[in-house]
């Protein structure tokens, strides 16, 4: 048996998220279907880093799964992705030690968030960026963001939806760019709640629309209630950017 | 009775192309669906300046239609893009003469092709660039370009399932540019035949793989047989760009 470790990239439009569920199409369940085509009929289950929201993208999620077929690891991404459907794509693949696990061995991720500043929408970007026609302050971001960071009790920024009780997280940055027509921002953290990212960006556009003040941030935080912090942003402007191992 | 001209903007992707086909979904269903909704059910006829494939994509397309509504032109953008799909967008319109005819007017239109020179395929540019993962000499391209310039009967670049006769057109620009990893193609002309740009584009990568030589374009052109030219690309990488008019 060997374990192998791989990095997947998909575009999350067609997918409802990343987890197996009945009656949907998943990332989990397209990437099970290849390895158990693979293995002839044998199921094969695959874990990855998290799960990931319905209509959200991934660069570089990362899976493991055990394998008894004798494919050296640098062949396994063709061999994955000449049955993987045009919306997923294995970018790199690796053998790894078997108490290597994606989830529970996860360091930091990173994800990004894609504004699109605009007064008229972008149908090519439709469903890749979040099509926000307001004035907003940039300053104004870039001044709350960094309240944001920090080790936190982020219960204010956890849908209420959630089995998790235990909701302190550390997040190592918020990065806020402007890159073209487009507000980029980069979550960078140990790990982060359901929906936070999506939260996280709802609120600070809630500053930057001038509904909520820079230094109100650390108030919100500390309220520990969803119902303090703004809405959540959509998932189709969400990109699950890196995940980090030892 | 008011003509309107307008500007209309599509992502193919989900478009069995601009014209109306039964049990299809159509550029030109989804323009009249929304026309004869805000006449309250008055059928409104859409005249383009030409149909475009299944999968093409328009940045430009300009069409004309007649309302008895007193909407002033500045609003018919708006007014339309509420109803509309979110793969349509209209971005330009303006109140013209009666007499102005979206289709026999046009003097010039412009299309672009976007190859994606790469070893590894986009899965997120996957509707909107041709995945190209061969050795190609650019410089080749280059000098054949020019060749497919000028008035000719261009029956060799014409598909057979057509009713056209006249196959004369007159070609003014084949426009080469490497930006980024793509190579895009821009074709100005009096006018195409149809899937004209599409294998004129796949005769020239053909050229840049070395299958054929540069100084061959002329002869392809004056074989007059559809077979002398080479493969059609894929629909899903062109744009209507723009159409000139008057």
């Amino acid at each position: 048996m060997q374990r192998v470790k791989a990095v997947v990239r998909y575009d999350g439009t067609h997918f409802s998220g990343w987890q197996v569920q009945p009656g949907k199409r998943t990332v989990q369940l397209e990437m099970e279907r290849v390895l158990t085509k693979i293995h002839k009929g044998e199921h094969v289950p695959v874990v990855s880093s998290g799960r990931t929201d319905s209509s959200v993208h991934a660069l570089g999620q990362v899976i493991h799964f055990d394998t008894t077929l004798a494919v050296p690891e640098e062949k396994w991404p063709k061999a994955l992705n000449q049955l993987l459907a045009a919306d997923v794509q294995v970018t790199e693949a690796a053998f790894v030690d078997s108490s290597f696990h994606a989830r529970f061995d996860a360091l930091e991720k990173t994800y990004r968030y894609r504004v699109h500043l605009t007064k008229e929408r972008d149908i090519f970007r439709r469903h890749y960026v979040y099509f926000y026609p307001y004035p907003i302050s940039v300053e104004d971001i870039k001044r709350a963001a960094p309240h944001l960071t920090g080790t936190h009790d982020f219960s204010s920024f956890c849908s209420s939806r959630t089995d998790v009780t235990d909701m302190v997280r550390t997040v190592h940055e918020v990065g806020v760019e402007e890159r073209g027509d487009e507000l980029l921002f980069t979550f960078r953290g140990s790990g982060f709640l359901y929906n936070m990212v999506r939260i996280m960006t709802g609120t600070l556009l809630e500053v930057g629309k001038g509904l909520r003040r820079p230094e109100d941030m650390p108030a919100v935080i500390e309220a520990k209630q969803r119902e303090s912090a703004g809405n959540t942003a959509p998932g189709h402007a969400l990109y699950l950017l890196e995940v980090r191992y030892e």
